[in-house]
């Protein structure tokens, strides 16, 4: 299969080195333009970057000059892959997509626009389709694809296949968030160690709303949104990588061995496909009951979600799940979501 | 007022050094006696601890004579503490009760017991008369008082307060557990640091029960248990000091000026008789809606419970509760047991 | 005797807070006005400052307002406090000695002026001599007294009565720093926790120059400088407060019990004066051969320094030594100084 | 070339199970036996370990059963690594090499005999050759070869190429040590977290013994110890894994461009020999100023020692060292001592 060209704007964030690193050995994604801000232009990526992903920064980048965020410093290329921070999103991706590009964006606007798709893979792959009435609609040449929200990511793996085994989706959701989340400098040590932060601006706006989409069926080239009616509470605490959620639904009585049994063995177009970026198994039931942790889940296993403390009492079906909110939440699954356009002829 | 002569059973843990401080400054509560385990019986209490509560021992208690747990070496005393370990606990109370001891004990055992007081001073001061009925039921000379876990005696204090506002006591509850609820060796730093541990052993079935029971009312000799309906979730996190309770009650529409107003001005039979170890306010409303925070809302106001992000939505009120588990969850809540208890002639 | 009233610059950063707490309870120092950054000119302290020493914004100070750093609006005030940024300090700070006030600084411009006293009060309280000279050279109407840096600060303490015990001053030191010494924002938590940076910009030059200063001699009216030979290796730590060094002096064989005599014995006039903020014993030899430890030692006597693992051996004498940043390396030193200054009538 | 049939005895621990995850993929090394405590023997490795390696045990041993340490349950074995705790490998030990058995083992007992090569590859491999007079000497049948403290491990490498280039062997050598070198349990979080503690027991004696002895050179049969005389003092801080050491050597003049060049350049016999666990580069040299840094610089070559902060001034060369405590100074060198033996025909 050809090989296809990628473009990575804001490469030198903790999401962007991600990316960077991924792409190093991907079998046919290969990284051929980077940028980030307009003051780096012309730098090589080692002299632009503060290298924080451990290791060392791949070969293949190290030496890479730096370009703009310009539709024609992106000429040659399949697909563009962005990492920018929100605010600076919409001006850069809308440009280029009006100019013919591809772009497959982690930044938050646009996310809940009715004819932009937003993608977590193994959930929702389907809704790549909306790209028919988003080139209907709007007069973009190019197409823009959005990825959810660290959080709103990993809560729906598990979301997906639980929702049709209870028979309501009230549920209420405490979200642990690991510092990542702000971003490099988001937090100061002084503000975020042996301290817990009960609140994260926005996020509990942000995340029912993504999930009722994401969840959502597409009726013709409408999402149909899921029903989850979800209170959210998202706490801050001192983790370096690794968001969990603590989910309840408020249902009836539900067949614990049976939830177990679905979520251990879901699959979904990544796996059938057997794409790079996919893990083996998108959900990963723990069985000690201590599980999942941090520290000790994610590492070699970054695209899986993690769930454990699954049990129904009281009216109650109560489930944790983990995941890696820079890969599974970020940058694996912007590769992911190119990797299926890709195997569908999107790009 | 007479002083009374206090003594204190396992003074070398976490808990018993914090009381072994609040005791060193106490108007009327006097430590004349200490002890630990059978191998430190006769060694200096400066021999015997190693000091963890910071600064330095309290000169009164440095050079004291380590006692056993026996009775006649607990002669003169009026009233006897308990910072003893749960697995140790009941044999040596007891021993110490059927000897005529009054004991104030932090250890779970007997906590649901119907004859035995489970007091956290502020929300139920009045369960204290269950006493006659435990001497008429039981051959004990003494007398037995318990205190809540740490936990449950937090979570009990808004909730006091909260539960003739809500037209519905079912209850979804995320506990943030610092580490020192372990003991001060109960997690290494390899465990603990950067991770979140989503199980602490029996805490989920241990907290509802106490709920009830702390927050029934007395109707003759009898608790009548409160029909709090929790669903509890403990995690433990990377902090030192501090348990955070994220409380969502299911309920129709409440008034949340009301509830802010309720709940900071509650005060009860400690604040009325201005005892010398009650907060001067039981509960503090943060008004930083960031807050509250273990790392910067505990220094200072131990004893307080400090609640935050109170708001309704979609059927669920949400609050956010803080207090420190080592004063207002063990060391201080024994301590204004017993202010509570002389005030009222219990002792 | 009469109370003086006080001014702080710079009062909402982490040392100000420091100064404002500890000014709060002070029997003879009047906090009479506050500044900061200009937009906060106007505004009361609560509403300027995001308050992190823990427990509440001292009642006296909540609802003081805000003043600018210029001269009219300090006007009957007995001597400033600045714990101003360094990159601020100098304009700020001259302009307000030559409009005549008295400024005693922790920010470190004019700190190595030969006409300049940097003054640690237990180590060289005799230095403020040289405002004489001062008043002579310079044409400024007031007076500019600076403090060490908070590491120097530490150092010095233990170093005064040592260097009269050894053969040679050559040594060679490990500073391990607390992140607080960054400021509160100075380090971002992914960047801190689990990691040990070991370059701190600036620290090892200025540590050796300080502490030649601190400990010189007057003579006339100049200071000769000790002469100190020190070799610095300076640490960023994951802890919160607490420089640690570790000092090895390169001498003839010691007599280890008489150092540590003398340290223990060690007084100044601080402690002859009785000054309110001078520990009683301002170095502490701990016993434990484990200590000092930053989170176990400082709680309660933040004005010490601890003095630990004294030995000789091989021709090298090694000691560690620890002090609380912020208030001995910075807030408490200033008032200590502004005390001693008042004891001998230059305030 | 033939494989190597590999028994590991303590297994469980963390530097077993690194070594367990290093074996899994090794190109001749093949794990046949694994053995921790006798209560576990008969039992798979997945049910006698906590794994806390991250990611997933391995599929290859799993379901391994558990043998003990008796020299009949390691039979067809070629070479047997221990993991062993200090204070159980002398005598397991021992009873191994006796009954024929070549061992090569981390744990300290019999490190100092001058029978027993006590081998960092890089550093000395040339002293394998003592196992000629060690088994004229001693009537074992097999052989008994040490890897030194992880400490040493990491110190030694520097120093190696180091030594020639100064005029003295006087150096002042301060350990910055991960709560990993204790073992998993070794430290309490509330211990050890937010905390500097400055004594590890044992270790600032054992470190010059055993730098002395590596760096030695083999004159006949006998070891001529290095003339190092380091004066070490080893401090414990909260991080999870690496040592760093900041080095001081007393020195005439040196060239630190040709320092930096040395060290960078320096190969050895496992380079040479391009044997699989040798780093491409023993001494990677930091550009950065402010590196190494341990969370920053191990992932992915946790075999190389890292060094920076090279300068000179003063009489003093300064620099920074720093390694994987549990790789370079543990798991991998065993793995790799092994590798050397096998080239040189001695297993």
């Amino acid at each position: 299969m050809d090989r296809l060209k990628v473009s990575l704007l804001g490469s030198t964030g903790m999401v962007g080195q991600k990316m960077v690193r991924m792409l190093s050995s991907h079998p046919f994604l290969e990284l051929v333009k980077i940028s980030a801000s307009p003051s780096k232009v012309g730098k090589t990526y080692e002299e632009s970057v503060r290298w924080v992903e451990g290791g060392e920064i791949p070969e293949s980048v190290r030496e890479m000059k730096m370009v703009s965020t310009n539709p024609e410093d992106h000429k040659d290329v399949d697909v563009i892959l962005s990492a920018l921070p929100n605010e600076l999103a919409e001006e850069i991706e809308l440009n280029l997509v009006r100019s013919g590009k591809i772009v497959v964006s982690n930044a938050s606007p646009y996310r809940m626009d009715p004819e932009i798709p937003l993608i977590n893979p193994e959930v929702n792959w389907e809704h790549l389709e909306l790209v028919k009435k988003q080139q209907e609609k709007r007069s973009w040449r190019g197409l823009l694809i959005k990825n959810p929200n660290c959080t709103a990511s990993i809560l729906s793996m598990p979301m997906k296949p639980l929702l049709s085994l209870v028979s309501s989706k009230k549920m209420i959701i405490t979200t642990l968030q690991a510092v990542s989340g702000a971003g490099y400098n988001g937090l100061s040590f002084m503000a975020a160690v042996n301290n817990i932060i009960p609140y994260i601006k926005g996020e509990e706006d942000k995340i029912p709303k993504e999930l009722r989409k994401m969840l959502g069926s597409l009726k013709g080239e409408v999402i149909e949104q899921a029903k989850v009616d979800a209170r959210v509470t998202s706490v801050r605490v001192p983790v370096k990588v690794g968001h969990m959620g603590i989910i309840n639904v408020i249902t009836e009585e539900v067949d614990i061995d049976e939830i177990k049994r679905k979520l251990q063995d879901f699959r979904s177009f990544p796996q059938e496909r057997n794409l790079p970026t996919a893990p083996k198994r998108p959900i990963i039931v723990t069985k000690d009951e201590s599980k999942p942790q941090p520290e000790f889940d994610l590492k070699g296993n970054e695209m899986a979600t993690f769930v454990g403390r699954i049990s129904y009492e009281n009216d109650v079906l109560r489930l944790v799940v983990l995941g890696d909110n820079l890969v599974r939440g970020a940058a694996g699954i912007t590769i992911l979501t190119v990797e299926v356009m890709r195997e569908l002829g999107y790009v």
